[in-house]
């Protein structure tokens, strides 16, 4: 190992409704239904460590991008705000593929729960599940909200929402499972268009799916936004492909 | 070595003013007068990776705290804000005594420079000379300013600045080498008062001393604020300490 080589080792782990890539928001803060725990892992959890956090309304989390360290990194991206058609260099990006791959997010402090495990639920997450965290710290206002900074390519306010609508098997069942966390989440997601950015123009017959929170959500876009088509829990689905 | 330490490497190093942690500001942004230079080191320095990142006014640097690592961490830590006697959990502070010893602080990114060497200049400097740096990213409003951020027990601005006035040497050390900028530094950076937050009163005899851009300043606080009482440059002081 080289000498300039630093170690380090996760002081908490991600819980997030986010089983796969495909479809996290691109920067916190973008869904508040987005909601998950920052779990402390031994010997980082002891609740005095969270002392007095509670009176911070956000938090930093700086992070490893896990699930894209094997992708390595080039010096340049491709970032979705340009279309995904333009390239900037990676140190002016966010991109999950750096040197180091190194993730910084500020998510909305819910609770702090100190027992049985202390825990942080937070909301406004943009993380996949299982990202290992590396540092925790309180949101200063003073320090750290900068509201005239210019962002060149990115000064913009992020893409339109697409409005949501279901059709009639994801209506029906979420009004069977009562379960209006995840369909908010679902709207919320969607309404981002977790698409990838660089697609040739609307492909109103293609279907789009991912894994959100243990269950499979189906959806298309067409110019009048975004139609969930089908929703089922994660097992069932599976079971459908294997018996399929 | 564990299976889940995560080994990453310096991106870049910092060259700042502050050749000792003494009379570091507490924050980023406090003073613009401190001014520094991230030089990326290769294989980090290709131009290429700067590309566009002149079009951000600020940046995030995600650095390691190098000269604490080897004082460890404690699960509770006395902030400077609380006076330096009232505790908090260190996962509510931004305490550079942390596990991974990370830092994260949001520069002003005064300009590009990619040749010879690619190179950031950059304002609001809090960082020891020398720290290792990890991850450059730009800092995007949209999802990092939240200006209603509640901060709870660092809600209060920052402690009101001290007026700063000059000695005889020290006034007439300046107007002989006319370095304003290091007058400017040295004003800021003693208006925020750096002596250590626990004291028990003012002690208008007590000297401090503090090496700040290979100079030796040397100032005291009485009720009028702080007084400059030397200046000089660093070899000086090393050689006047030979000498005596």
């Amino acid at each position: 190992m080289s000498e300039k080589q630093i170690q380090l080792e996760p002081v908490a782990v991600m819980r997030s409704p986010f089983d796969e890539k495909f479809g996290i928001p691109r920067q916190s803060g973008l869904s508040d239904h987005a909601t998950g725990e920052v779990v402390f892992l031994p010997p980082y959890d002891d609740p005095a460590m969270l002392d007095q956090l509670d009176g911070f309304s956000h938090v930093w989390l700086t992070f490893r991008f896990n699930a894209n360290v094997e992708a390595g990194w080039r010096p340049r991206v491709r970032p979705p705000r340009l279309g995904g058609n333009r390239e900037v260099g990676v140190w002016a990006s966010r991109s999950p593929f750096r040197p180091n791959a190194l993730g910084l997010s500020v998510v909305r402090l819910c609770e702090v729960v100190t027992a049985p495990r202390p825990l942080l639920r937070v909301a406004g997450v943009d993380l996949l599940d299982g990202t290992p965290i590396l540092d925790v710290k309180p949101y200063l206002p003073y320090s750290d909200a900068i509201p005239g900074a210019q962002a060149g390519y990115a000064t913009d306010a992020p893409q339109p929402m697409l409005p949501v609508r279901f059709a009639t098997q994801p209506a029906e069942w979420f009004t069977a499972h009562g379960d209006e966390k995840l369909r908010a989440l679902v709207v919320d997601v969607l309404a981002l268009d977790p698409r990838p950015a660089y697609r040739d123009a609307v492909e109103p017959e293609r279907r789009y799916g991912m894994r959100l929170a243990g269950h499979e959500i189906r959806w298309r876009v067409d110019g009048d936004g975004v139609e969930v088509v089908s929703v089922c829990l994660a097992t069932d689905a599976v079971e459908v492909n294997a018996k399929g």
